[in-house]
């Protein structure tokens, strides 16, 4: 029967739409019999011998039923909280106003101050180009110069206590990406001035070939092409203030003498990610206010006593909420944002993100969803350690170890709990890598899909819950949270 | 810049797998230029002119996501309401016992019961195959029988108040499927008799040609074939009780004198087939008393009152398990309990659903979820509406009517509350099919499968919930409502 119903069944599955056609065929058929028999022999669709396997019908089912899952839980707590979004409270905090502070803005002059370590780079490397220093000195007074760069948040923000929380994310975060592009900036122009010193005569000639190459596929420009090579910046030209500032509002991270430019703005582009950013950051700050604040504040008890139910309960609670403003932070960051940037600056390279959606393992998603930091660390850290003569390992765990460093010092700093959770989640990222890559050989890529997806959805609220926890044992003592668990 | 950028995102798009090689590659290049340059013009990937167009990771998130909100809200429901699970209470529902009726079991004995229409039935059609009883006599015995049949639990129901709920339901499905299937052997055994008259010496021929052209692919089985040719069974050979018996256990509501059989019973397929029956009537059992009733339970308040935002967060919050119990019982019912059925009784076509998941318009979906229904509605009320020379809108909309009235009498009936929201609810399909149609033209297949999955999903739990209020007022009166709204 089985072999019957396959084949049955096969005849079945191509004809499904033209059902009533063929049963309307049938029926003359069947006319010249006198109990119009209506059966044959055929298996149901979900028996694995139909041979049948479109169910694409349930992907709009899935993303259906997300969306009424949604729309309830946004009706939920609209009848619980009713409205909390407060935009006064959005300008006190994006303004860094605070009522403790007063008139103060911290934040504020750490931000005009940036500009000091700044100049002072440019100085050094005006200096170490017209050979005034000499190159070792010069390199001392970069990393000095940097490690003063990165160290100073952390302890005007410990000695002060009017930072607003948003404040200091903002002023570690302009500190964290000031290190990075100044560290590219110092490395380039050294490359640069080892090249001028190792063949000086070769400089000029390779130059030019590399404005051949990029002319290639761009023929329609090639007048302002070939002005434009005529106006290419060598080394030492590029040392001046306009060249090292166009690189720092640049939305990249890695230095060179000449980046691709596009010949005009788009305007509706330009219209349309300011428009993005204006909005999408409304929304988070809606998202944060209503949904997100909630949960953390209600999550507080059940962690301190290690309530598993409840926990994991809360957890999965804020797991929506943060995962969607996760996604729409990316979204305004590295789209609307660096895009916005690059657009004003005639800034070419738009790749700022790769389809990390589609990863398949964790090292697929941090290679790809960040791609600026990505390319930063490959150039100036993984392929230079390759250089030094150590192994790919030892270059990956420095790469990783950069990065969980920067990931802490943007959360710990502000929230002053010098605790290793970022820091942990990040280097947890190496044996989850490993695992996630035998998942990807053992089940397929789909389950690698997954599995990297639930480490994103699952993993920031964890983390969030325990900064929170901390923050507050920290701040207000563990006294409270005694007193709380009364309640 | 355009031109570029879609040029170089293509190159990037198609090697977004082989990053780290090309970029190893890239790098060897590179080495002739002093400041490694790594920008090049290309678009982000969200753009629009970048044409990329791979998301399908998204489709592992949604079904991620739908996973994390399904475990949240059970945990939720869990702490809410601790395990309302009762399988005791179970045991009296399935059986019909109840404290009220004490031993009576009246839904057991209206079952034994109609065995009598049954064999009324048969005698009649043996009576008219001999020639006893005259045609017109035989034909108005026939519909007194059936319409008797199918008014009987009516009465009963409405008369006794010792009907469970779940004994009424079974009690009028029962009923239903037996008049469709009465009315279907009355009628080809009535197509069978017209041809013995009009052409008798033809009938023998046709019969063989017939089982010579069923023989046609299964090969191998000739030689049971042709034993089976032998006793090929003939009007009015077939009107018996065994055979009469069979179709009425036969997974069909059509009548035909051969039913295709299977040569053996697969016991792995047939203990499946039992499992999911046991396990699956157990889990729409917990669906039901853990989610639902509480749910259904909460509505009454903001139905009676008409509080429009408590009403669709409770219409929201029924949605999702009311749908999946309809999903468990649509599977359980057309897969495992039907197959179980055809397995043992050796009945060859499995053929009980459609792919309706892939339906792009209401019409699709209704000719596809309940194939047995649709085979019956065409072959015995629409093809011979047609015949009878009513044009297709007209014969259409009878089924329909029909359909409409049998969901009205399934729910009303056992509620004893004769509302017409399941009629109303069915006939609403008829504007609905042309809205959707309409959908499916302007804006494309998906947006007609998404229009008819929330039709399904969003339309059901309305219906509920306008029965339950109805119920309680019925069954308590007006001022329970009121003393309830108080509260």
């Amino acid at each position: 029967m089985s072999e019957n119903g396959v084949e049955g069944i096969r005849r079945r599955t191509k004809s499904v739409t033209r059902a009533e056609e063929i049963q309307a065929e049938e029926k003359k058929a069947r006319k010249s019999q006198p109990d119009k028999p209506c059966h044959q022999p055929r298996d149901s669709l979900f028996s694995w011998n139909s041979g049948f396997d479109n169910f694409t019908g349930f992907i709009n089912w899935a993303f259906l039923l997300l969306s009424i899952g949604g729309v309830r839980l946004l009706l939920e707590n609209f009848l619980k909280y009713g409205i909390r979004i407060d935009p006064i409270q959005w300008l006190y905090i994006l303004t860094g106003y605070d009522d403790q502070s007063g008139s103060e803005h911290p934040a504020l002059i750490l931000a005009i101050y940036s500009n000091v370590p700044v100049i002072l780079c440019l100085l050094t490397e005006k200096g170490l180009a017209t050979e005034i220093i000499p190159n070792k000195t010069g390199m001392f007074v970069h990393v000095i110069n940097l490690l003063v760069l990165i160290l100073l948040p952390m302890a005007v923000i410990h000695v002060k206590d009017t930072f607003s929380l948003i404040g200091a994310s903002a002023v570690t975060t302009l500190y964290s990406v000031l290190f990075l592009k100044l560290w590219s900036y110092v490395q380039v122009n050294s490359w640069c001035r080892i090249a001028r010193q190792n063949h000086k005569s070769n400089l000029r000639r390779q130059s030019l070939s590399y404005s051949n190459l990029r002319k290639g596929p761009n023929n329609s420009s090639s007048k302002e092409e070939s002005t434009e090579d005529l106006k290419l910046a060598h080394y030492p030209d590029n040392l001046h203030v306009k060249d090292i500032y166009y690189f720092l509002l640049a939305p990249t991270l890695c230095y060179e003498l000449n980046f691709p430019k596009t010949d005009r703005i788009r305007k509706r582009f330009l219209f349309k990610r300011i428009v993005e950013v204006v909005l999408g950051v409304q929304l988070i700050l809606c998202i944060l206010q209503q949904y997100m604040i909630p949960t953390i504040k209600n999550s507080l008890i059940p962690f301190s006593v290690l309530d598993y139910t409840k926990s994991t309960e809360r957890l999965l609670k804020l797991a929506i909420p943060n995962h969607l403003a996760w996604l729409c932070m990316f979204y305004i960051m590295f789209h609307s944002w660096l895009n916005l940037l690059g657009e004003v600056l005639h800034f070419a390279d738009r790749s700022f993100y790769g389809d990390w959606w589609n990863a398949n393992n964790i090292d697929t998603f941090w290679r790809n969803w960040n791609l600026p930091v990505h390319r930063w660390a490959l150039r100036h850290l993984y392929f230079p350690m390759i250089d030094m003569g150590y192994n790919k390992v030892v270059a990956s765990t420095a790469v990783f170890f950069i990065s969980a460093f920067f990931h802490e010092y943007m959360v710990s700093v502000p929230l002053k709990t010098y605790k290793i959770w970022a820091f942990g989640g990040m280097m947890a990222q190496i044996p989850l890598s490993f695992v996630s890559k035998s998942i990807e050989k053992a089940y397929g890529s789909r389950f690698g899909n997954l599995v990297f997806w639930s480490s994103i959805i699952l993993g920031q609220p964890l983390c969030i819950m325990m900064y929170y926890h901390d923050y507050i044992v920290v701040k207000y003592g563990e006294s409270l949270l005694e007193e709380y668990s009364h309640l």
